[in-house]
């Protein structure tokens, strides 16, 4: 993409309302814009990483066998009266009433949904196992919204749910997302603790939350030194007991949210205990037959009897991760995108506009890279170097790549790794060759 | 993907509240299902089909050189306010009042949103044109909801706005968005018809309708024979005096929408004047300062003076689109798709699941299959194999591949066209290989 053609309105001030540093380089990066109280436009640049990190939690849920489907907004109120959540739901649950007076609301979460939409099909054992899930936008009326998209009103979320005949079988549909959720945030490059969780609205008892570790988290958290180390996540999701033995020895080592400290096990770790501030990127929850029993939710067993489905749920903010992404990564200068999710690998930046010579050599190389398939941003516009590289750097594009009068009299481009700093000279061939890998 | 972990919930009845084939045959091949009045979630067939129509419509924007971001769902009643149109607005507008008693809205369209994105950072000439589009859910409180997704309440449109110096400029990004239209329903299948409109509550002077020939269509149409002929798109968009001669000769020939008839032309095309009911797919208008005017978005011109920027608005109904194309096709067993939006490419029929030979085998054409990057269905299901060519048939994938205890005696499987019905015994290879193309 041409930056004389994109939409990517950087600025250079720091906005005096954003409080916490993703929500101050989101503005300052053109990502994103604020249309009403904890509402945001995604410009072209979130968005496109928007994009990136969805589509990584949607793989992730597809590698668990999770099947897709999109489940709209609003809801009416009638669904909710069958769990009896409608009246029992706070002020944070957006009530509607539309033309005809009938009650509807934004969905804040899709148990009742998709409980109906299950019910309504299901038949017998031989429907389940069975994991659903959306990814569509929620409305939560936070009393007082702040941070950015991490605290927002309207917010994107992935939200599954699980069918299983029994417990045993809910337990595994419950690893299975568990080990779902540690794959998709090491993939953001991002390490989530899981921490045992209260239930909330949402009930059940069993419940995971996982925090990312940041300065500016909501919540005090602890947790052992071993959490810190890389955790391979290589196991057979399909079996059942190597499944659960390898959750449970992950969750061996101790981790808590201020609510669920273990005074006992915080002496035990000794000097390996640590304390920090977490966000929390996601929450998953067994609850049985919470919402299957009141809304008439049964499927017959093996045996011909009717049996009650238990089940789960399990949410990601996909829009809240961007907020926790840029947390986690980022300096003075601005964001530095993981390669997983940037917006483009590489900027592209032509140091003299005017020079026919330069613009000549820009525009081949960026043919190049497209060529090569490299999500390339090249900023062709008539500006400064100074300018120019103060843009790249904001932004957090992973490699830059930099061209003018003097490398090309030697035949040669800078290329600028955005995350080390480092910068090498190279012909353009070998340029391309490394951002390719 | 294992039709025995799926979830697709196809029905052998029609409902009774189904008025029209493609709101039955959604419903019937467990495409959608209602949850509310004119509100619907996407089963995952359903929301397959609805993800490969938004992907195209992604494309052919893109390469007209619109640039992409994400406007919210929700609106402020203040931003509607600075165009006027808050009080116009009919009951189509679901107002909302938040937690906070702020007024909200549901947005129907997105002009104003926009134009106040757009008014907050452009600064110069430099800064236009651009065309900037999202693809998200609106919502209209249609009085009587009907016709399945084809007049929903909620429902996903891809909504496009141009920003120019002048009419002049405006009118080009206007005929590029006229060809990407046409571009986006040819691959899809359909043959759109540009019909002259009125512009209603969006304002402006210069509108067309993208109409879909169909006996149940909402309105009646009339048109020259010529629209019936496959059209060339090629023209370089870029070219200014180029397109707008393409866009002049495409519409020397009449069409028009029961509002805009012309009797002069009409008598002139005698013969060759057809008439048909047709739906609506797209509408595109100018409306110069309309919005940019009341809304105080001004740039400074080449000469330093402030210009007021020309715009236009483009919505292609993406959901509504699904619908169109299963008007447009299908037959008594249910849906055909075209190959470019079909949810899977192929269905892989098991005729006896309870034959370890034959389920080997298809196993083993499921990896081939998978490897060769052909997606698929796989009905692995120990059901009957008449049982099995019905949903398929209804389903409406372009292929079937059928492998029985009898063909693989003969090392052969049969490969049908369902588009065709055309059947062929194929050996394995050569079966994907025809798949493939």
């Amino acid at each position: 993409m041409r930056l004389s053609r994109h939409f990517l309105p950087v600025t250079k001030e720091s906005p005096a309302d954003a409080q916490i540093v993703s929500h101050k380089l989101m503005l300052r990066a053109g990502m994103i814009r604020q249309t009403a109280a904890g509402i945001y436009a995604w410009l072209p640049l979130g968005h496109r990483v928007l994009r990136k990190i969805e589509q990584i939690v949607r793989e992730e849920q597809d590698r668990a066998g999770a099947v897709e489907l999109l489940m709209p907004t609003l809801q009416s109120a009638d669904l909710w009266r069958q769990s009896g959540r409608y009246d029992a739901y706070g002020p944070e649950m957006l009530r509607i009433k539309d033309r005809h007076d009938r009650e509807i609301l934004y969905g804040p979460t899709n148990e009742e949904m998709i409980t109906a939409i299950f019910r309504d099909s299901a038949r017998s054992y031989r429907d389940l196992p069975r994991t659903l899930y959306h990814i569509q936008w929620k409305f939560r009326d936070e009393v007082r919204p702040r941070f950015g998209v991490m605290r927002g009103r309207e917010f994107l979320m992935k939200d599954a749910y699980s069918f299983d005949m029994d417990e045993a079988g809910a337990r595994h549909s419950y690893n299975r997302m568990f080990l779902a959720y540690l794959r998709t945030y090491k993939r953001m490059g991002l390490r989530a603790i899981p921490m045992q969780a209260d239930t909330g609205p949402i009930g059940g008892d069993l419940s995971h939350e996982f925090i990312v570790l940041a300065p500016t988290g909501e919540s005090e958290v602890f947790y052992h030194t071993n959490w810190e180390q890389d955790r391979a996540l290589e196991v057979d999701a399909d079996d059942r007991e190597a499944l659960q033995a390898f959750v449970s020895g992950l969750t061996t080592d101790y981790s808590a949210t201020d609510e669920k400290r273990d005074e006992a096990r915080e002496a035990a770790a000794g000097d390996a205990l640590k304390t920090s501030r977490g966000i929390e990127v996601g929450h998953i929850f067994y609850f049985g037959t919470k919402y299957s029993a009141p809304m008439g939710l049964k499927v017959q067993g093996t045996d011909g009897t009717e049996v009650i489905p238990h089940m789960g749920s399990y949410g990601i903010g996909v829009s809240r991760l961007m907020g926790a992404i840029i947390e986690a990564s980022h300096d003075d200068a601005g964001i530095i995108w993981p390669d997983s999710v940037a917006p483009y690998a590489v900027g592209l930046i032509n140091m003299r506009a005017d020079d026919a010579r330069c613009a000549a050599a820009s525009d081949d190389i960026y043919a190049k890279l497209q060529a090569a398939g490299v999500e390339t941003l090249y900023d062709d516009r008539d500006e400064r170097g100074g300018a120019k590289f103060a843009t790249m750097d904001v932004i957090g594009l992973p490699w830059q790549l930099v061209v003018g009068p003097k490398g090309l009299d030697k035949g040669v481009v800078e290329l600028k790794r955005r995350a080390t700093g480092e910068k090498v000279e190279l012909s353009v061939d070998d340029a391309i060759a490394r951002i390719v890998g």
